[in-house]
């Protein structure tokens, strides 16, 4: 049985987290780290994680920014595999990360669900013998009318990883409306969708002469991403140091 | 039965609707205009529109912006009536194409399919109810690679129909990735998506809390314009001069 | 304010509708009624309905057809209105329900969503002007791999909103594998994808000559249904006896 | 320069296949075969294949099932390679087919398209990660009001090619109304829409807990099928006698 700490136990995440935790034979959760002491849970829970004397196989991280450096320092300090779920880290925490994966095992991914990663593998190879074939490529994805930011980043995770399979030869284009020109075959069209409450739709188009390949990714909940996270947390107890992604998870 | 001068008649839509009003009993060809006579039709084709003696009920046209002029001074002098689906008129033509409807019939749309018409006034109708219930409004559309201006007329058409609905209270959004702020609740999102050979989609989609109903217009050839513009052409024969568009023609 | 009685509280629906409540002005839960009393609510709970005396001016009910003829019977007797959302009905019990209708108000639709039932008003609206104008109608339901009926009522409600506006003269086909033959015009194909947690998507499909037109609904949640009951019982408070769905509620 | 032979000609798919083919500097049509001789080619026409004694490097076949005899007989008394798209062969046809393979290279594939070739393969590696994680896999295919077999020979194969991955051990069920159960895990819905003129569209669906993920290939013209055709033809002139299909021609 795999002993986990849960870091931001009580937000959204956390509790989710916790939820699925509780239904799985495989891992359990021995401690909790959160500045909101306000809920109830089956284990201890420390307001700072350098206050958490209890020993884990792993942690999982859904907390916030701020709280990312001192994280890693507990995970370097005591060698403990860390899953990195927080978003927003800076140009700083992002060098960090990378030393701290020398030292211990990191698995940080833009999106946690097994679909979006399973989707990135594909997409890699239908790019291979769709770009070449003369296939247009554009993502249109939709979120939430609360997120701040666009595109999201795993609409740009996705661009990404099917950029890295056409040697990063395309560009990204957010906006055709200020230019009358035709679509260079070179750029992928990123389009951010903003209404309701979207947990997340990820759209990649494929279009050719006369036949169109669509991939679509629709996340019902964000259960989808605490069950990443719980897979994640599984694999990475006992790993040796490095930097680790949900694609290892997966193993295609 | 109607008779019909197709001007612009060796153009790719000409020789569509050529091909549509073959096959239909309701209305002929009487003659065709253009400056390329290299075609040989079952009627006769002028060069220029002031050349064609041959008397007819109406004219259809698709042919380009530098025609419209002779054609509206045609139009005018003779009182025909005329389903004018040239688009990229400048601002003077527009104002010349609004003095002609004072003489004669003049049938203008944006988009002369059937199925986008209808869509528009389905639209209006969501839009009512949707709108206060605070659901959020966006629009994809996607046409072929070749396709130079963005968002297409249509979509804007689309937009404007919803728009009107609301009283003119929103904004159009073009482009999200410049500014890190959550989404307004009067701005309906409008991104063109541009790859292979797609003839025309326009996808609209109302976002609520838990909710989302989208509507959708996929054109699979370019036919669908020609049938809109025949049957057009056989409901504006002998109608009184004025500004008509295809929702006069389809009568919800 | 309105003053309600929650009918079967402590299910999925009956809790999701008390948080619903507690955030709206409009409306209070003044009792709840539930065989299962292991929840602690804000408000007085009894484990039948006859030994409810609190007072209030509307029932919502999401129990089950085992519990709906004692409800009846309360609503009659008292002359309560009641916001009927149990499915699963026996004949004789639809029999009960529009006899309680002449002594109160009833109010009963397949889906409480609002966007489904604005669905049914345009599906209506646009069967009357595409189904003359050729084009074939089909729809394709998708639900949750736990659900036993298909298609789902929602599926069939919306069938028949268009079958109603094409005078009863189509026909359901559930299966086209059995027999090699063309469509019939006159058909409508309904299909039930089932699958994962999907929490209830329908699509409507008018394909005509080169173009296609598609209405699609997506629950992302039963909070959807919950919203509805919420504006139905806001909206049948103090309505005389009746039959009444949630068209009367969203007043096109 | 490639030489081949068109079968069937002066056919729907024969006239779109000679048009790519004079757009082609790497093929040519050197003779055709067809009953109807009332189109006016570049290459000289046969009415049966026996009378044809122009040399070639390959035949592409877009006939009908009653020719395919004759023709099986010719590439392999003379050791020409055939690509084989004439679909509804009889099964003593489908081991003729195979006896001919021995002879010489025939290619024979239940859709000639790249994007659903592509698609092939790559829901087999969809499904080896996503079938074992618990996801539902469900098939939607759409084509014209005209066709008369149900489901489509491409959705069979798409379908085919998943549970090859899944070691052959689902089912395909094609009516779900008849009976009131849950969804059985090693169970395939496959649906047949019918409607208008769509030429071919094929949407898989995996479900899973609170994510959907989906492949969807929309064919916009039958130009589609003869592109890859032409494609085959190329690669498999010169190639050693053996049963080929379109995945070799792909070379994933």
């Amino acid at each position: 049985m795999v002993r986990a700490i849960m870091h931001g136990c009580n937000g959204k995440m956390g509790q989710v987290i916790t939820g699925l935790i509780k239904a799985d034979e495989g891992i359990e959760l021995v401690a909790g780290i959160d500045t909101y002491t306000g809920i109830d849970n089956d284990y201890p829970v420390f307001e700072r994680i350098d206050q958490c004397d209890v020993k884990a196989d792993v942690i999982i991280d859904f907390s916030n920014a701020k709280a990312v450096d001192d994280l890693l320092d507990y995970c370097t300090d005591r060698n403990v595999p860390v899953v990195l779920c927080t978003t927003g880290l800076s140009k700083e925490q992002l060098g960090k990360v990378k030393k701290a994966s020398e030292k211990t095992a990191v698995l940080k991914s833009a999106n946690m669900s097994l679909g979006v990663n399973l989707l990135m593998k594909l997409l890699r190879d239908a790019a291979k013998i769709l770009g070449p074939a003369g296939f247009d490529i554009e993502l249109v994805e939709r979120h939430h009318n609360q997120k701040v930011d666009a595109p999201s980043g795993t609409a740009l995770a996705l661009a990404d990883s099917i950029n890295e399979a056409m040697d990063h030869t395309y560009e990204y284009v957010y906006d055709r409306s200020q230019v009358r020109r035709k679509r260079d075959q070179k750029e992928i069209g990123i389009f951010a969708v903003r209404g309701g409450t979207i947990v997340g739709d990820h759209e990649v188009i494929f279009a050719g002469a006369d036949e169109v390949i669509e991939f679509r990714h629709t996340a019902y909940s964000k259960t989808v991403f605490g069950k990443g996270a719980v897979e994640a947390a599984k694999f990475l107890a006992g790993k040796p140091a490095g930097a680790y992604d949900m694609s290892d998870v997966i193993r295609f």
